[in-house]
């Protein structure tokens, strides 16, 4: 079954993970229930030193869904001010090469 | 079980794409053949506009293992000025929430 991959990668300042997790995961819950959602996972880093300590990557059916996930609800999380102290690169992905052992 | 996972952020100018795969590859065959590798998805944006135009992620046992592989022939094919084209971003990460549907 195609799927497309949306991939969001987070700059969380040390010691501000709890909070990014409480912003983050308002808008989560919201995602989580459109339709068109499939799975996501979130990554944390090992290193505090890596500069995108945060990654979530997320399959959903097609890129229209993904879109019309974006409503009114998402927008009023999505300007909550606590989100400026993150900064994020969002993209949306196929899958080019898949292996698993 | 658990699993440590790596994600590799790289930006590809358009047009380069084949040039990068080429590259990848060969430094992908290598890593997927040692110990400790589990799984990997390369993606690669629906948006010629995307900053990270591909975005490797994969699974494998444990940190250890994951630098283990990192042994001479991985470096010689690193060294390859070819990938001067490609910055890239590297970590390895945990996984700190996962739902599927």
């Amino acid at each position: 079954m195609s799927e497309i991959v949306f991939i969001h990668c987070f700059e969380v300042p040390a010691g501000r993970e709890e909070a990014f997790l409480k912003l983050w995961g308002q808008i989560d819950g919201h995602m989580v229930k459109q339709p068109g959602f499939r799975w996501r996972r979130l990554h944390r880093s090992l290193d505090d030193d890596t500069r995108l300590r945060f990654v979530n990557v997320a399959g959903w059916g097609t890129a229209a869904q993904f879109g019309a996930a974006h409503d009114e609800e998402f927008r009023r999380m999505q300007a909550n001010p606590g989100w400026q102290e993150f900064p994020a690169e969002p993209g949306l992905y196929m899958v080019e090469r898949e292996d698993h052992l």
